[in-house]
C-alpha cells in the first residue's frame, strides 16, 4: 500500500460514482479522510447507513480543509455546484469532477475559478447501469481509463496539482490519460453517447410497435434486444444532461449513423446481399480488437451461459 | 433421464447450432444416434476431431433411416438443402430447421414436401456471437424458448409429429411455443433482427469517423460501445440471409426506429431536456421486466466487474 495522496477529499454527490470513489479511496488508502455531501437528504441518510465515509450536513462542512473536492453530480448541475463550492475551498486545493462531458463541464468549472484553487476536469471511463449510493463499489475504477482535461493554465503549481490528481486516480486502480476537452467529447460521442442514445431509442421503438406486444418483446429478448436494455436502464437525468451538453459532437455522429443505416436499409430493400455481407464482415473484426485490448471479457455471450444455473435463468 | 425421443436424428450443417444440438442430444439422451453432415469438408473434419457424433461423408448417409432431420444451415441455403434431403428421408420421418426467419424458411421447406415426411419449421431463441462446430455446447438451449411454426396440415399423424418434436426440444432443455410464421417474423424483427442491424451499423459508423481514430474507439469502448460489438461479431452469412428473408418486417421496424431517432435528434438539437428525460425514463423500466422474466441475468454490467481479476482486464 502506498501513502495517501491527499489528507482529505470531499465528494459532492453520493451516487454511483461518488460512492465508488469513497469506497475505493478508503480501500486503497488514497486519502486519509473522505467526506461526502449530497443535496438530497434521503441520499445522505442512505450513504450514512452504508458507511460511505463522513457524511456532512452541508456543503461547507464537507469541503472545509479538503485538499481535493470531486464533484460527482449530473453535468447540468456542475456550474451551480462549482460556483457554490469554490469559495468554500481552502487555497491551493484542487477541484475536479467526473462528468461524462468535458467541454461544457470544463467551462462550468472554469467559470467558478477565483485564482485560489486548481481546476482540473476529469472523467472516469467506468460505470454501470445503476445509480444511487448503494450502487457504488470499490473496484469500479480498477483497470479503467481515467481522462483528465486540464485547463490551459501555466505554472508549476498547476502542473503539480495535475500530477497529484493523476496519482490519486492511479491509486484507485485507473490508468490516467490527458487530452483536450473537445477531443474527449468527440471520442466519447461515438464510444458512449451515441450507443446510449441508440439503446434508449430501440427500447422506445419496441414499446410502440402495435403489431408486437410488450410481453412478447420481453419474452423473446434473448435474440439480441436484451443486450441493449442494459445501457437503456441508465440514469435519465445523467443522460439528459450528457446530450444537452455535448450536442454538436452527438449530432455529428448521429447524422453519420443515420446515413449509414439508410444505406443498409436500401441494401435490404433491394436484396443487395453483397453489401450486407461486406458490412457485417467488417463489423465482426472490432470485437476481437476490443477483447485483445482488454476492454471487454472474451467470454461468449457476456458469460451468460457459464453463469446459468439449473433452471434459474432463461438464456 | 427420460427415454430417447428419436432413435436416430440427422443434423445437416455442423456449425454453432448444429454442434450444440449434437452435444445436447447426447448429453440429455434425446436420441440414440446422432449423425451429422456438413457441405464443407473442413467443417466435417473439425466436427469429427471434437467427436460431435457420427460424421457422414454425404447427405444420403447422414439422412438414411433418421427419424428426424434438422437443417442447421443458413436460411438462404434451406430451400436447396430441403429439396435434396426430403427424397433421401424415410417415410413418416420429420424434417425441421432452426432458421432465424420462419415465413420464407417455412415456404422453402414446404416446397420440398412430397407427402411422405412431416415438415415442421422451428427456431431456437438461443445462440452466441460465435460460429463453427467448436462453438457448440450442450447447455445452449437450456431455459431458452424454442418456437415451432407448424404448417397448416390436418390429421393426427402431423399433430403427433409436432408433439414428438416438442418433446425432443423439451429434452434439450428448451420451452416450446407454437405460433404462425408471420407472427414469428414480426416478433423476431424487433427482438433480434433490428438489434443486430443497429449493432452492425454503429460499428460501421465508428469505423468511418475521420475525426476519431479506430484505436481510440477500441480504447474507450467501455463507455457503452463494447456492448454493441458482441452481437456485431455474429456470422455475416447467417445475418445477410436473415435480412434478405425477413425484408418486410425488418423494414417496418427500421422505419419506426428511424422516426423515433429523428424525434430524439430534434430534442437534442432544440435542447428539449424534458422529452429526453421522459423517453429515457420510459426505456429504463424494460430492463427490470426482462430480468424478472428470467430473460437475462440481473448482474450489473453483465457481471463484468465481478469477473474482473487483478489487472487482467480493463473495465
Ligand atoms: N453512471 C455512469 O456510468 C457514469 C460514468 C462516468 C461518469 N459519470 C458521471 O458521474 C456523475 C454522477 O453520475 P452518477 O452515475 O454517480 O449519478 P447518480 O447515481 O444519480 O448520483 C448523482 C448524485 O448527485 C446528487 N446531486 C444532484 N444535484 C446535486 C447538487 N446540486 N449538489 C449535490 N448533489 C447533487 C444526486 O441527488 P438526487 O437524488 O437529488 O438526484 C445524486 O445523489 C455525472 O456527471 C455523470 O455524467 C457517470
Ligand atoms: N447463431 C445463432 O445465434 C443462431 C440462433 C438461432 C438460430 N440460428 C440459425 O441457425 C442456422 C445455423 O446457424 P449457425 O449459427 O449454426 O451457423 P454456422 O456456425 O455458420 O453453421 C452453419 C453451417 O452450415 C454449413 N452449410 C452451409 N450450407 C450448407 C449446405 N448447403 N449443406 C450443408 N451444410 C451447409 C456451413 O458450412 P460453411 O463452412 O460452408 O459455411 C456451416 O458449417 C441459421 O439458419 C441461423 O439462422 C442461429
Amino acid at each position: 500500500m502506498t501513502n495517501p495522496v491527499f489528507e482529505k477529499i470531499a465528494i459532492i454527490g453520493a451516487g454511483l460514482i461518488g460512492a465508488s470513489i469513497a469506497r475505493a479511496t478508503r480501500a486503497y488508502g488514497a486519502a486519509e479522510t473522505v467526506s461526502l455531501y449530497d443535496a438530497d437528504l434521503d441520499v445522505r441518510q442512505r450513504a450514512a447507513a452504508i458507511d460511505l465515509g463522513k457524511i456532512a450536513d452541508d456543503l461547507a462542512t464537507a469541503v472545509a480543509d479538503a485538499d481535493c473536492v470531486i464533484l460527482c453530480v449530473p453535468v447540468g448541475a456542475l456550474k451551480a455546484v462549482a460556483a457554490e463550492t469554490v469559495p468554500l475551498m481552502k487555497a491551493g486545493a484542487t477541484l475536479t469532477d467526473v462528468g461524462s462531458v468535458k467541454g461544457q463541464a470544463a467551462d462550468a468549472l472554469a467559470a467558478a475559478a477565483d485564482g485560489r484553487v486548481h481546476i482540473i476536469p476529469g472523467h472516469p471511463i467506468a460505470g454501470t447501469e445503476q445509480s444511487g449510493p448503494e450502487a457504488g463499489f470499490e473496484t469500479l475504477f480498477r483497470n479503467a481509463w481515467h481522462i483528465l482535461t486540464p485547463l490551459k493554465v501555466d505554472g508549476e503549481e498547476y502542473a503539480e496539482a495535475v500530477s497529484r490528481l493523476e496519482s490519486f486516480w492511479t491509486q484507485l486502480g485507473a490508468t490516467v490519460e490527458t487530452m483536450d476537452a473537445a477531443r474527449h467529447d468527440r471520442v466519447l460521442a461515438i464510444t458512449s453517447h451515441l450507443p446510449h442514445l441508440i439503446a434508449f431509442n430501440i427500447v422506445a421503438t419496441a414499446f410502440d410497435m402495435e403489431t408486437v406486444e410488450q410481453g412478447e418483446v420481453v419474452k423473446y429478448s434473448a435474440g439480441g434486444f436484451r443486450d441493449f436494455t442494459r445501457i437503456a436502464a441508465s440514469d435519465p437525468v445523467m443522460w439528459r444532461d450528457v446530450f444537452l451538453n455535448n450536442k454538436d459532437a452527438v449530432l455529428e455522429c448521429l447524422g453519420r449513423f443515420s446515413e449509414d443505416l439508410a444505406a443498409l436499409q436500401r441494401a435490404i430493400r433491394w436484396g443487395d446481399g453483397e453489401t450486407l455481407f461486406n458490412e457485417f464482415t467488417r463489423a465482426r473484426s472490432i470485437r476481437k480488437a476490443i477483447i485483445d485490448a482488454g476492454q471487454d471479457s472474451g467470454a461468449v455471450n457476456f458469460g451468460r451461459n457459464q453463469r446459468k444455473g439449473d433452471g434459474d435463468e432463461k438464456a
